[in-house]
């Protein structure tokens, strides 16, 4: 017998609930969705090499995770509780310091495997040795956006070495030619890279037609180190290196102003709101989502890496999204239930570039189902309202990649194992720092 | 064969963590703790009915919920995203207004089941029809604290009804002679009570021993009406009517003052913490965690009735406790994970009276199991970063209360059969309300 998970087949899923109605998905064997309806039961039953019974399950279109650092799964728990600055200094930095290309590997393979579990199909991610990031990226059978930390300390012989590793990985990323993985551009943070290093990044972006990550007003002390630098806000200075662009993600942007607002809703750019990592590390203000979606900017959601979050569960980051910009902007009708899954489907599928983030025919398979015999989905008297506040990310009980199966009824191949080599990878890591 | 969930056995569970040791842990015929420790399988071996291989999973205390409305899951998603007025009065109070005695019996009973699923053993519950709440806690083998929302509208004769509701509730609680289930007196809040009210609130709970469970300082509306009506802040009001006392539970707390937080602590008063709740309904300000911490308040944590939340998941609360307190008091050391964890545990146990919170041999075995074998526990750098950070209730696989298995490897008897009644009930409710 043919093996579901070996991959794609036509699959008829069976009895789901979309927006409010009770309809069947046929996917057909080059994983798109070719029928969607009330009948596609009746019409495509002959057609379909596996019948997925949905068993009333909301269909979603996967969720996409628009910032992280996927391999830092392995720094889960390693450090926490700190200021920021002695966390990343004494913590983070120096177990950094010691990871290797495999650990890469190891670590991104446990991160896919957690988005898999959770519901999420595609990521936007940035850190080094992205060629072992790409093939677990490739091996999982999600999607990734994989940008290399660009991070030039203001140095020039360093920014030569960082604009060759760019280099490197868009022409790995186009060699491998896999539709589920592109390249983008990552210029770590204004308070890393040098201007130089900032406009060679937007000319090397635009160039090869590939995506920018960055992180942007992150802190308050971000802002007020660039205005006394620069006399300038974050904002300004990267619309002055050519930065802001429709094709750049701009992460946790906390600090940003009205103007900033403004500025980055006339350049197209697509903000990444982050509020577990956030509040974790205290920023003490919340990405302004009002004055953004007034200024038309396309917001979207990103868990951050595993380091400072303590996990890639989106279900969760959407919760806390519509919970923190309630109470930070003092008002419980910002960002609804319906918007705030919006961020995490359709925005999030315009900001990577990937599909619609809707499920359509005629677009590839990228779906969820969310299992509704559970105790967060009863009663079901708003689908969205439960999905956002009841749920979390273990209620996802099937997950669909680009029409293949990556998970049924909670069952992913091979799961163990890869959480036994990332535990060790972990484990390893620690040890190496330790006797160093 | 006997049935492990039938009654109380002796049982062994083997190889589990616990204080980062790998332990054993014997549980007698009566359910309390008789052996923990790394050589209990070879000394009770012979003596245990059931043995639990616990496959190296953390062994955490039962966790405690010490501010909730269980019955209100029927309404979980009925109305969100609303100015709190507006969603009382429009929404739940209308609907509420068609709750019968058999709703809240199947609401209590689901949230009991949901409780059990994600960990809880024990919690503070506020409603009405307490009699029915009692039965389904009987039913489900967990531990509650029962108190009915004693509200008189500052009307005579309708405090009379709610004296009498309260004594018949206590009497009842009594005679049902459950060692599970306690009794204790719910003035629901100053702005729904009478000084009078209040007064005899304290003077029936001193009488009964019994205890005493209100809602405090949750807006800056309640303050500052409170201050023009009656020249002081509620706790100040409540000290005046007696009902500050180390049996006290106060939910929400968030707009104390500096001299509020150390009258409560003088008092001994336990205060429960609702973020999830307080952030969905836009309180604008975190409860002062770092104040009452100093002024020596037990701190606890609750979830709030499931209209707003819309969960009763402590492992999500105590993360978003956690990172709340560190967002909103910008200090990311405030609250760190092993703290966090004994909101949950240790201080809930304190709060309600129901034995320690502790793994201790020789009280009660309210134990749950947290898998280590899933994404959320991979690497194990630090168990309470995980069970804090990483982790959200479906990562509990056993629940044991009082030394009865409530769960084994998430199968709980009887769910299918709970969660259909209430969402039949749930429905049913909403087209009561319709027609009416």
């Amino acid at each position: 017998m043919t093996d579901i998970f070996e991959k794609k087949h036509s699959l008829l899923i069976s009895n789901v609930m979309a927006d409010e109605r009770c309809i069947d998905i046929f996917i057909d064997e080059t994983g798109t969705i070719a029928g969607m309806g009330e009948k596609e039961r009746t019409t495509y039953k002959g057609e379909a090499e596996f019948i997925i019974d949905g068993d009333g399950a909301i269909a979603l279109p996967g969720l996409v995770n628009t910032h992280t650092h996927a391999a830092m799964t392995l720094l889960r728990g390693y450090a926490d509780d700190m200021i920021l600055q002695d966390w990343l200094s004494q913590k983070i930095w120096p177990l950094e310091a010691h990871l290797t290309g495999d650990d890469i590997y190891q670590g991104t393979r446990l991160a896919c495997l957690e988005m898999i579990r959770s519901g999420t199909t595609a990521f936007n991610d940035m850190y080094f040795c992205m060629a072992d990031a790409a093939r677990a990226v490739d091996e999982s059978g999600i999607r990734a956006v994989l940008s290399y930390g660009f991070i030039d300390l203001f140095n020039a012989e360093k920014r030569e070495n960082e604009c060759k590793a760019t280099e490197n990985l868009a022409a790995h990323i186009r060699a491998l030619n896999n539709p589920r993985i592109k390249a983008a551009v990552g210029p770590h943070a204004i308070y890393t890279v040098s201007p130089e290093g900032l406009r060679w990044c937007a000319e090397f972006a635009g160039e090869q037609k590939i995506g920018i990550h960055i992180h942007l007003a992150e802190t308050e002390g971000e802002v007020n180190d660039c205005i006394s630098r620069h006399g300038k806000r974050p904002s300004g200075l990267l619309d002055d290196c050519a930065l802001l662009t429709p094709r750049t993600i701009a992460a946790h942007c906390c600090w940003l102003d009205d103007a900033e607002c403004t500025l980055l809703g006339n350049r197209g750019v697509h903000v990444s709101h982050n509020p577990v990592s956030n509040m974790k590390l205290a920023t003490h203000r919340a990405m302004p989502y009002p004055y953004l979606s007034a200024a038309g900017v396309n917001v979207c959601l990103g868990t951050d890496g595993c380091a400072s979050n303590n996990n890639l569960d989106l279900f969760e980051e959407v919760k806390i999204a519509a919970l923190l910009q309630k109470f930070y902007w003092n008002n419980p009708t910002i960002l609804p239930s319906h918007d705030a899954l919006l961020l995490a489907t359709e925005n999030g599928g315009k900001a990577l570039g990937f599909g619609t983030g809707k499920l359509l025919v005629g677009t590839p398979a990228d779906i969820v189902l969310v299992n509704t015999h559970i105790a967060c989905n009863t009663p079901l008297h708003n689908a969205d309202s439960n999905l956002v506040y009841a749920c979390n990310g273990g209620a996802v009980e099937t997950t669909i990649c680009d029409g293949k199966v990556l998970m049924l009824e909670h069952e992913i191949p091979g799961e163990a194992a890869i959480r036994e080599c990332a535990a060790r990878a972990a484990c390893e890591l620690v040890n190496r720092a330790r006797n160093s």
